[in-house]
């Protein structure tokens, strides 16, 4: 069987990581990059991971999908903010057979894209990692790193491409495990997300300057139940353990400022739809409230507002 | 039937606005000072009102209880958090058969004075008013400025004497207000004071900015209406309507920074007991919940740990 090719959109910390080590471990892989397209073209990636650091001199970059070749595996490592681009650029990257692994945060990005192409070739998965772009081409990888993934729609060929691509990851250096249920993993994911995106902007603090405050902590347990309680309603299997190991995880973890915070901080659009708002709406249909996370919502979307209005 | 002698302690905006219109109509009014005791002594009072300016040349200034006579009616306009005073000055200052109208925000006080105090001499009261302190001795009423207030248990005695004070403000030019439903009364003013006093710290943003802003008006709405529903679990009678007055108002007031606000800029400790966690709890012994309060309650102490903390 031939090696998959892989597309990687969106080169940022984790685009770039995952890429760089599916690249060095002898795939194809073709990066779509933006602002850091020269130097990865002339320079390539370099890796500093608590895996072990490693540089991949020559890598193949993009600056536009136009002259990406179709691949068997589309990595979507893009901000959600983005994702307008992807009915445009999915069926020519995707080809006749290709599949997409959505590795973005939040919820509802596969049905969004399930729009435009074809749901059985959709994978999704969440990444539990520390990691940085800390400059043009260099990212940092702090702690974790595990992708758990799978199917869109749980169907045969979907699930044996899971399972490929599992392989390939693994064998690529990366904690990385196939699963026939994403939804609880998204909503497991977002267990995290939520709190700690949502309050590390609200309060303006770090992961661990919360950790550190005993009223910040039950805010985030606070929090934390209620996305288990809206998971649950929405078919999600997690068990309620998972409410404190979320926050036991989190107390161990190298201090560390979520994504949002530093989009917010660096004055780009924060994911809000997709880690916030799809969730809310998600569990309405379902019959489930959030207003916890309905209130950070709208304070987050009031500090854009203001943001952008300078 | 002799004038009444009012004793006000804490005299800030509200209780220097209030005691220097009640000094100015011939009643005999002792104000307990600190800051601004030599001030008031040696200067009197300065009132720029939107129902008047006027100057009280001469006022009984105290610098603490021990010189304050025995007064009909003492006026408890202290910030809540300084309330660990009133079982020493109570007692001293009521005398014999004197009253107690608290005019504090939030809710539980009267029920904690009575622990220590006569509960059938014991009235409450709630001001619906925009003033400041601008000076030493000088304050600006801004907007407003209305007294609701009536007996922390409806009895005739205290009835009999909430009549009395009512005429006493009528007649120094104090729109006031008697009411036999106090609790009503409290949980109305939290329905303004709950999202505007904890958004425009938790947000940092003053209440004008608040209300230009459609998604921080939605967050102000779903706040308002859970407070309504406590509120009416709690027993209180509020028609559904005050949810949109209370916000329509607002829109129709003059650029104003809550006394939240004006408490957090300063560097002095919130009224987060008396204002949200006092509410929180009565909700939940009636057995309602309050979840987006109870998250501002949160934020707002996690912020007023990390400045303590410098």
């Amino acid at each position: 069987m031939e090696k998959l090719t892989y597309a990687v959109l969106g080169s940022g910390a984790l685009g770039g990581l995952y890429g760089a080590m599916l690249a060095r471990s002898g795939h194809d892989v073709h990066f779509l990059l933006r602002s850091d397209y020269e130097h990865v073209r002339d320079h390539g990636w370099k890796i500093e991971s608590h895996w072990g650091d490693f540089e991949l001199p020559s890598a193949k970059a993009h600056q536009s999908v136009d002259t990406m070749p179709a691949c068997d595996v589309t990595i979507v490592a893009l901000k959600t903010v983005k994702n307008e681009v992807l009915p445009d650029w999915l069926p020519s990257l995707a080809g006749e057979s290709g599949h997409v692994l959505v590795l973005q945060n939040g919820l509802g990005i596969e049905n969004e894209i399930s729009q435009f192409f074809d749901r059985d070739r959709i994978l999704g998965g969440c990444c539990f990692l520390c990691c940085n772009k800390v400059g043009p081409g260099h990212i940092r990888h702090l702690d974790y790193g595990r992708i758990v993934f799978g199917p869109h729609e749980t169907n045969a060929v979907a699930m044996q491409m899971a399972q490929r691509i599992g392989v390939d990851l693994n064998d690529a250096g990366i904690e990385a495990q196939v699963s026939d249920d994403l939804n609880s993993v998204r909503w497991r994911k977002l267990m995290w997300n939520i709190p700690y995106n949502g309050l590390s902007v609200a309060l303006d603090a770090s992961t661990d300057k919360l950790m550190a405050s005993e009223v910040a902590v039950d805010l985030i347990r606070s929090l934390v139940t209620e996305v288990h309680s809206a998971a649950t309603a929405c078919g999600a299997k997690i068990g309620a353990e998972w409410i404190e190991k979320t926050i036991e995880h989190t107390r161990e973890m190298v201090p560390y400022d979520s994504s949002m915070r530093l989009d917010f901080l660096a004055g780009r659009p924060m994911e809000l739809r997709a880690i916030l708002q799809n969730p809310i709406n998600a569990a309405e249909a379902a019959g489930a409230e959030m207003p916890r996370t309905q209130v950070l919502c709208q304070q987050l979307a009031f500090l854009q507002e203001r943001r952008s209005a300078g």
